[in-house]
């Protein structure tokens, strides 16, 4: 294994997280809090690491999916555990397994939290929780790709272990350029909607963290009460970013370079929209008469499915009070999850799409079996290759979700609490219901169980095999051997 | 499509029921029930209309998988629809929804039931409602298969319609001998377990309903309690029945025909065997103290854990006020299910290793991506179609499941009720938790969510397909064509 570029890579996400972990030492300096020092206290550890780590370029820049995975997955852990220490040291969370939880959820884009005062937290806290959202989103590898150019190598692999969806969309040849472009599109995206909501009158810094809460499709919020108590303008223009940010970006590079007809008669979007426009439908109905005037209720319901589907996980309704139909299609919705090549979580609507035709193929292969017909995406043939990772990946969701239940289940909570508890963490959706509800938290779990669901979420962010190829005695067998592996 | 084929089969399977149908007319007779008046007359009706069918045969005895499994649910559905018309004719159970949703739980071998008083029915509506389950449990095509000579055609497309598993185990070359071990076998066990039942004290009629409901992993008791009112010897005896009717069958057949060793090296059965030891294992543990005595505390886990693993659904205490982690385990066994090839519903345990297996290939791919190994069962490489057909089993069982419970959710029960109706009925075990848990009974849902949980129970015995095949619209384009539908 080549652990030289191993190294060479955390060392670079530590450089990049150090220099983040500025901007919230410079909110600090507005609000005039003393959080900021821990701040800077870390970022300053984090860059020497990272110029430490980085100092000595690995000979071989040839790395395989294994090293992408590794990689991959150890700088997430870094990540996460170099963006609690400053919520641990200044106190604000004052429990390590707490603080890491939060963070992991923040850079996941769970949005699932263990306090129960968010208000109390200190503005740079604040900041800083919103902010891992923006950065998980997009995924702080693909930043890497986009701002420094490494060599030689098969960097998709680190693309293809960060990027949701069963398959990467290289948008141009160049994975580097593509990543800018990436970036870009986020960064305008995210800008727009701050100023959108600017208009509305929020003030700059809740429209900044509500800006990257909503990019990230993360959902922790600044308020308590998430998104009750703001304005019907300002919960519109949310849910419709929300709705946006779960698009494949594949569509909005369409948009840019080719034509928006092309982008809307991408397969995935369509049936995307077509989910929200039902499960609004549905829930509009089911809700009327308790959700408040007819407005409201389209409000309400609008907001939780996009919110729920994209993997937000805002809220503006305590929604466990609703009927159960209406919380059985959130449930349902929780698994599906936004577009794959968008920031969001879940299974992915394009996985959902090749199941459903995989189950159709099957019925035509009773009636008529000699006809061989292959499964087909916006007008295409599937390679053989992403149905299979696709049925795996089903497979494999299923087995980590019912373990985590299981796991989850020796605290005894009720069935339905463990259950949503471990999907809201696992798709990074971040509410679930019951115990685990909107106007809950998390902090009530056990430290075994925060443990188990901040695998859930690491797994469910890097979509499962990077984190478990961490867990492959032979994944470590040639750690030390230093060879690179055979291709 | 070979219409003339599907009407010989349904004829027979009619003329078949009608003579089961004068089993329970002996009961009343020795009871002195008037109800059995309603037997002797369905019973006439559905001979008469057998011989009518049968009359003609047909020119061509050529079919295929889609004949065979459209054959197969219309057997299974006319099978319910006159099996149900006794209870409801005579008035034990008033509504015609009600007396076809216990008679199709009686044929899928669910054993839900709607009843609340089960005590209250009459001795030969007890006798039929348990005989159903025996006749369901082996199938009833394999018993016309074993009983009536049919000559040409792909007779192995019946048996695999109606046989649990992935593969379709054929013991010797000629699949009518294989019928008739198989029923052989079949029978000698319910003989075994109701000479056993009579020697602890059992009443011959409480013997013979027992031994139907293990030996078809039914569920139906005659008492209002189920077993909690039994001996612990009874419950003994009918916890290792349960057990060994959930072995694949294949075992057996090498018991008599090999040997013992070579029956236990089955890799299914191993796997089977360890997670019953496992779920005993931690439910043991998990209740201690809350339920008796140790001895008692071990009857009572064993007994439940195997009741619901092998889907029989018996119960000897009210496990929905175990503790969650206990529940739980127990909702994941009835996903689970027992061994493929025996009379036991559910995913089935070879099902769940090919799964476990894709898995971990899955993850050696990413560690040595040049080197494919071929997923192995007892030793011999599985086949790529079985492989196939495995994943796409799973995919269709959860799109089914999901459908199911959003659609039962509309009636607005809590989402644990719902959950574990729909698995309990998918998955043929019969009782689920909460409202649908062992003391209560299926009787308060709605009229449409019955015809769901009806719909479940069949699919979840004719392991989907040839029920959705149904549903499929070319299915039935040729069916007025009368012609042979091409290999």
């Amino acid at each position: 294994m080549n652990t030289a570029i191993i190294r060479f890579i955390l060392g670079h996400v530590l450089k990049i997280e150090g220099l983040f972990l500025f901007l919230p030492a410079i909110v600090s300096g507005i609000y005039q809090e003393h959080e900021g020092f821990y701040f800077v206290g870390v970022a300053s550890v984090s860059l020497l690491l990272g110029f430490i780590m980085t100092k000595k370029t690995p000979k071989s820049q040839v790395f395989y999916l294994k090293e992408g995975c590794i990689a991959t997955s150890l700088s997430w852990i870094l990540l996460s555990f170099f963006g609690c220490l400053p919520f641990y040291l200044s106190g604000e969370i004052p429990s390590f397994t707490d603080a890491m939880f939060e963070t992991i959820s923040g850079f996941t884009t769970t949005g699932a939290t263990i306090l129960s005062d968010v208000e109390g937290l200190s503005y740079c806290a604040l900041f800083w929780r919103s902010f891992t959202h923006w950065i998980g989103g997009m995924g702080v590898l693909v930043f890497l790709l986009a701002v420094i150019p490494l060599s030689g190598g098969s960097h998709i692999n680190l693309m293809r272990a960060e990027s949701p969806g069963p398959s990467v969309g290289k948008l141009v040849p160049k994975i580097r350029y593509t990543a800018q472009i990436l970036y870009l599109i986020y960064f305008v995206m995210t800008v727009l909607e701050c100023i959108l909501l600017l208009i509305g009158g929020m003030p700059l810094f809740d429209a900044l963290t509500t800006s990257f809460g909503t990019a990230g499709t993360g959902g922790f919020g600044i308020k308590n009460d998430s998104f009750v108590s703001y304005s019907p303008y300002l919960q519109w223009v949310v849910t419709i970013f929300m709705m946006l940010f779960g698009i494949n970006f594949n569509a909005y590079y369409l948009i840019l370079f080719g034509t928006i007809k092309k982008a809307l008669s991408i397969e995935e979007v369509r049936v995307y929209i077509g989910i929200i426009i039902a499960a609004v439908g549905v829930i509009f109905f089911n809700v009327l008469g308790t959700c408040g005037s007819i407005f409201e209720t389209l409000t309400h319901s609008s907001f939780q499915v996009i919110s729920i589907m994209t993997t937000t996980g805002f809220s503006s309704v305590d929604f466990n009070l609703w009927p159960q139909a209406s919380k059985t299609i959130l449930v349902l919705l929780m698994f599906i999850g936004a577009c794959a090549g968008s920031t969001g979580g879940g299974i992915k609507v394009s996985r959902l799409i090749i199941l459903f035709k995989t189950l159709f193929k099957e019925l035509n292969s009773y009636i008529h079996p000699k006809i061989v017909k292959k499964i087909k995406m916006d007008g295409k043939p599937v390679e053989h290759d992403i149905m299979r990772s696709t049925n795996v990946y089903f497979i494999t969701f299923m087995i980590i979700f019912t373990i985590s239940v299981l796991a989850v289940s020796f605290e005894d909570k009720d069935l339905v609490t463990n259950f949503t508890a471990v999907i809201a963490t696992l798709n990074n959706i971040g509410p679930g219901l019951e115990l685990a509800g909107p106007t809950q938290n998390f902090g009530h779990f056990s430290i075994f169980s925060k443990y188990v669901l901040m695998f859930d979420m690491l797994a469910g962010r890097l979509e499962l095999f990077p984190l478990l190829i961490l867990f492959h005695p032979s994944a470590w067998k040639d750690f030390f051997t230093k060879r690179v592996s055979p291709k």
